[in-house]
């Protein structure tokens, strides 16, 4: 009997409007029916290999171990980046070599990677412009039929990865953060850990500031809803990190900043 | 062996972009792996309430006995507002207790209410931004392992709910209803029913006409199919409700108005 | 025990944003709550039923043997049109015959159709609005269980179809195409083939040029990711088509064509 438990996700920069994602769904219940098939998102925008990489990130850690976590955002698809299987946190990964599991390999240990050169398990004729129905998603399925990684190919020392910027203490008084990603709701995820600023540390309160877009933010708190209309503060976010909202509104509008603008945090 | 046939619905104003939605999957399907996932939306209007209700409302009653449904449109996130789980018409529903169960509250009868306090149930840490993947997703993902709603917190004697306007027969001659939706047509659902116009009842025809926008709509129809280019007219819609309907386009942008606006019925 | 393998795809114009798309799954998995439901698209633009038959037209393939297709872009719904189910391919597929599959039958061969006229299979009462869940998803869940498509209805001897055009040869040295769809990245999907363009032929190459909006092409790639910033050029797309591609950008936009614009090849 096929294990109707076997859960796949996918995660591409594909839309919904074309026949992509369906073609790749096709292909991978073509080689295990039974599979649980969960979309993450397909609305990555075009060839964001850090915004990809940053969803994946904050969801792939929710599902259960032995989870197949299919993901191509591929702008280099048919030149010569590898693609690669990669087994860490108890769970599977398929992908493009691009920096696109850059969260993942930054979160876990324990990590083997293989690069994928088998070719026998591809869908023929292999399309040079869509490795995601033709390479990576049989891949993806075989995994769910207990293929093992070292079966793809080779083993690899380590993936492509993208920076992910820590904050830097730049002085005694002053931490240096930056916008990580932008949520649809128009919150700005920084870098900024709530240990990061003592007025989220119980027991132990000081007074800071936090800048950002020239902007001086002074109000903090716990929740979305908490605020005075139009006001602008720092929350704990669902990720970990701070985030920078507009009560009922969106702060990245309202500052005109996004991923990669400098936060400053100044502790007095 | 697990009920592979027991289903769970997901409505929420999330979007698709985000990790969000993503998370509240893989949390339920670490609690019963075997669950059947559908989307009911992600793509209501962000903290719209009533059009989350509205979308659930006319939805829920198509699926089979014992589906859960987990609805979360919750701009009160971590403040005073409380959190239940619901029987009612044979399936289950949880959601924040903000007016989101509306609609099925209106509809059904032997209705079981239960405030969520258990927190040996909720997925920890809690976030006080995300208790969709912290709270009402775990919670769901028990219902689904056979847990019963009075184990998850005291009985409730009601919900909060937001009024959903009746039509008023206001003179003899002239009924006052609302617009109560408007779907990605742009077609405009009415709290009419076919019922309260003579026109559509078979043997008791009679002469009416419909103010809306100030436009007279004097044309009746069975379907979108029909009507003339640019007319624009009534037509019994699939919720039950009398819909304005543009032929080939949107009667909400051609006349201007969306949910609230109010409609006359004169009789003759 | 259900076969919990089955699958059943849904292909609409219907978005995501309202109930409808969720009521159909509801009444598809109250007939058989076993089935794999997988969306193809639901963002056909809408009835656009040129759009919907291609993109159904080039994800069916993919899925294996006795998937049903349920397709309903349908802007006659309630009118005269017919409803029909389908089985060509190995596959299933229920739909309005209004050309939805238009794109299946000319690619199968050993096609069977048969109108849907059985209305005790239909969920009542009946929308006159909403064949979609009230006709075709009824209709498509039978058919996983078992019934056979005659007891549906007659069988017809051939069903609606949308011409699909053809490269011709005009001259001995001038072939004319056309735009068959623009995906979301803005490619341009012609109707040419790699083999109709020497350029393409390994062991036959030849000089050619591409004439679209009045720009001539010369550039020949065998990846989107190949070529010059701002660069536009032909790449064989995974349809087997040959697509018109802008480098990191929208073909569509810079040259100002879509659907049904005419394209030219010039062999020398």
């Amino acid at each position: 009997m096929p294990d109707t438990a076997r859960i796949l996700t996918l995660l591409t920069d594909f839309g919904l409007r074309d026949y992509f994602v369906a073609a790749m769904k096709g292909v991978i219940l073509g080689i295990n029916p039974a599979l649980r098939l969960v979309d993450i998102s397909h609305s990555v925008p075009p060839h964001d290999i850090a915004s990809g990489a940053f969803t994946l990130g904050h969801a792939y850690s929710c599902f259960p171990a032995g989870t197949i976590h299919l993901a191509v955002v591929d702008p280099g698809v048919g030149t010569a980046r590898k693609a690669i299987a990669v087994h860490a946190g108890g769970q599977y990964f398929v992908a493009p070599d691009n920096g696109l599991l850059s969260w993942v390999l930054q979160r876990e240990e324990d990590i083997v990677i293989h690069e994928i050169t088998a070719d026998h398990y591809f869908r023929k004729p292999v399309s040079s412009t869509f490795h995601g129905r033709d390479i990576f998603a049989p891949i993806a399925g075989w995994i769910s039929r207990e293929i093992q990684l070292h079966q793809f190919g080779p083993r690899l020392e380590k993936a492509v990865q993208i920076p992910i910027p820590a904050p830097k203490r730049v002085r005694d008084a002053l931490i240096q953060g930056t916008v990580l990603a932008v949520d649809q709701f128009g919150n700005l995820i920084t870098n900024l850990m709530p240990e990061d600023l003592p007025v989220f540390s119980p027991g132990q309160p000081g007074a800071c500031k936090v800048l950002a877009a020239q902007k001086e933010i002074t109000s903090f708190r716990r929740t979305y809803g908490e605020g005075q209309p139009g006001e602008i503060f720092l929350v704990p976010g669902s990720t970990g990190h701070l985030e920078i909202v507009l009560r009922n509104g969106s702060a990245a509008s309202e500052l005109k900043i996004g991923p990669g603008a400098a936060i400053g945090v100044v502790l007095s």
